[in-house]
């Protein structure tokens, strides 16, 4: 054991606030001798974890250098797969995005396919942005379907043939040569938005309205993962009222994907005798003004609110962040999840709540995979494992 | 700032596991100077926190003594006050009960009255277990309804005419002499039953079915209070093909509580021809085999669990444990509730979970309140101010 700098990593978390510090206020902070913290900050500049920065203030003598966490002490590997897209990316360690590629890629292509892609990609995209496999902190990848975060492999994704079981962690890892972490894609978005724009609220939820229906969790400021990983999955949810003739392809009724997903709402502009094949079509209509396609994405914003009305006084978000391709039609799917919010959540529970529709937009799954590596790359004890 | 001490509490929350150790096994598991870890320890033993517990195996030399936490070292005053009763317990820092008493007593009475009576009996308590008030770590309460845990006074609460916004614990922290923790008594219900059978358990929910209908979520191990210590309200959820004729007193229809609450079933009981005040009479009935009464405890468990089957697919615990009241019906309930929870929720989300009663029955109320105490006056700061 190298008590020397095995706490090294404390350190490095004190300083990830972004502030700097001088060596006597980071005595000052751990309580630690002078001589420890200094073996310590002195491993953490050896690896350029921690840059020296400007002079202090200091009270007589000579002025003191203060230090700080340095973002672009590696970089990260981020990508966001989707059921027909591919995104992936380089980032910095604060989940800032170096350089990024994007594909019309199906899932359904199969493992080797998909992820024999996004390897190519990040190699040219280390390339490209001038690092080498020796940067690389991790890689992170969102998947759309059930996750074992803790194994990465998928656990009978219903729209991933080819992917059960598979083992994304490994393959991608033996490739990359760097440590491989994988999740839902709806868990990446919500720590994705909560990193970026919301890092200060401790309960949030991230609902992704696209094809499918799904929602990330996050509590205490962390992801929600639950027992088997499987929190979040709203889109199977029974709808109160609803038509018991729509059947899902999970083999239940009424499920709120079945009622309020893209496809669902495609499937019923046709009806009305308009060309739509999916979520994008649905947003195309509305963007044009077509009454029914409004009318539509409202009643579907009604449909999610009245399952999030019962999330909502059970779990008491402070906020509530829509995404995925519908969160595009804007202010006509959020009326409707105000409206059943509003009207059936407990007044306590709604009275600071804020329902707002993502910021981040496209770019939300690649920074939440990111900052999921970030998280567990810069923890203190992987930091001690890095200078040991 | 007494550096010497100041860590002394990170000691005793590696000995709250309940094994003990020696000087050099705490110097080995803390990295600090073993002259460090001598200051720290004398400080606790010192104060009784920890105690020398026989002597450890030594490889030669003098056998090494190892030291263990006391759960001796104070007690802890704990009540949870319902809509008709009210229990209030003296226990040791193992949430342990030393000695307690019951009384009917309506929260209706107004807080002077009722914490009057709580005052008196927690003296009483300590008087008859032979301890002092210098000796009291801290007051836990647990009230039936919305609560500030922050600033320890309820907010808006329905059954509580006279409570809002009382200041419980400036209340009873000025006749006591020690710090009150207030939460509701559903949050505290889940902390007692967490910590005392599944403590390894990290994500749960506990239901209570009395005359109310509500929950307390246990995540990472810590209690889920949600932004505004709203979180667990799942009394006023809408039931999925609700009787829309059936108002609840909140102003909404088909609230889950106006449906399977105790009063909601002692009411249609009464419309068979079945004298039934409230939940313990329907509960009668149930030990008494009235076929009208088992039927409906069980479609009550039904309605349950359909809420519950949202929440699983949401929130994906481990363990939902059935308390309050109606859960005397025991398999009648269970087996309701099991049966719509098991064919709407996701199958990856039930392959592990367990759906069972209490096991504390009464008392998880009272023991959840003096775990919430002993959290809080143990955490390594509070130690350590202790100490100072």
């Amino acid at each position: 054991m190298t008590t020397d700098t095995a706490g090294a990593g404390e350190l490095l978390t004190i300083l990830r606030d972004g502030r700097s510090r001088t060596r006597a206020d980071l005595v000052k902070l751990t309580g630690l001798a002078r001589s420890t913290v200094g073996v310590r900050l002195d491993a953490l500049l050896k690896q350029g974890w921690v840059v020296p920065e400007g002079e202090a203030v200091s009270s007589g003598g000579r002025p003191a250098v203060s230090y700080a966490f340095n973002p672009e002490a590696r970089v990260v590997l981020a990508a966001d797969l989707g059921a027909l897209h591919a995104r992936a990316a380089v980032t910095n360690l604060a989940a800032g995005i170096l350089a990024e590629r994007r594909t019309e890629l199906a899932i359904a292509e199969g493992p080797e396919t998909v992820l024999g892609w996004l390897a190519d990609a990040f190699t040219e995209l280390l390339e490209e942005t001038g690092h080498t496999r020796e940067e690389v902190s991790g890689v992170g990848v969102g998947l759309p379907g059930p996750v074992s975060h803790e194994t990465g492999r998928p656990i009978n994704p219903p729209i991933m043939p080819g992917w059960d079981d598979f083992d994304v962690a490994g393959w991608l890892g033996s490739r990359l040569g760097a440590p491989v972490l994988v999740d839902n894609d709806v868990n990446i978005m919500a720590l994705g938005e909560h990193w970026s724009t919301i890092r200060d609220v401790e309960h949030m939820i991230f609902v992704k309205i696209g094809t499918g229906i799904g929602s990330g969790l996050i509590t205490e400021h962390r992801l929600h993962r639950g027992a088997q990983g499987a929190a979040g999955d709203i889109g199977h949810v029974r709808v109160a009222d609803a038509d018991p003739d729509v059947m899902c392809p999970c083999g239940n009724t009424g499920c709120l994907e079945a009622i309020a997903g893209g496809n669902a709402l495609a499937a019923r502009l046709r009806v009305s005798g308009i060309e739509a094949r999916n979520a994008g079509d649905v947003i195309a209509q509305v963007r044009a003004a077509e009454p029914a396609a409004i009318s539509l994405v409202r009643e579907a914003g009604r449909n999610v609110g009245d399952v999030l009305a019962s999330l909502v006084s059970f779990f008491n978000p402070s906020v509530i962040v829509i995404g995925g391709e519908l969160a595009e039609a804007g202010e006509h799917l959020l009326a409707g999840v105000r409206e059943r919010v509003y009207s059936r959540s407990l007044p306590l529970a709604t009275a600071n709540l804020q329902i707002r529709v993502s910021r981040l937009g496209e770019q939300v799954g690649v920074i939440g995979a990111a900052a999921m590596v970030i998280d567990e790359a810069l923890a203190s004890d992987a930091i001690d494992r890095t200078l040991a």
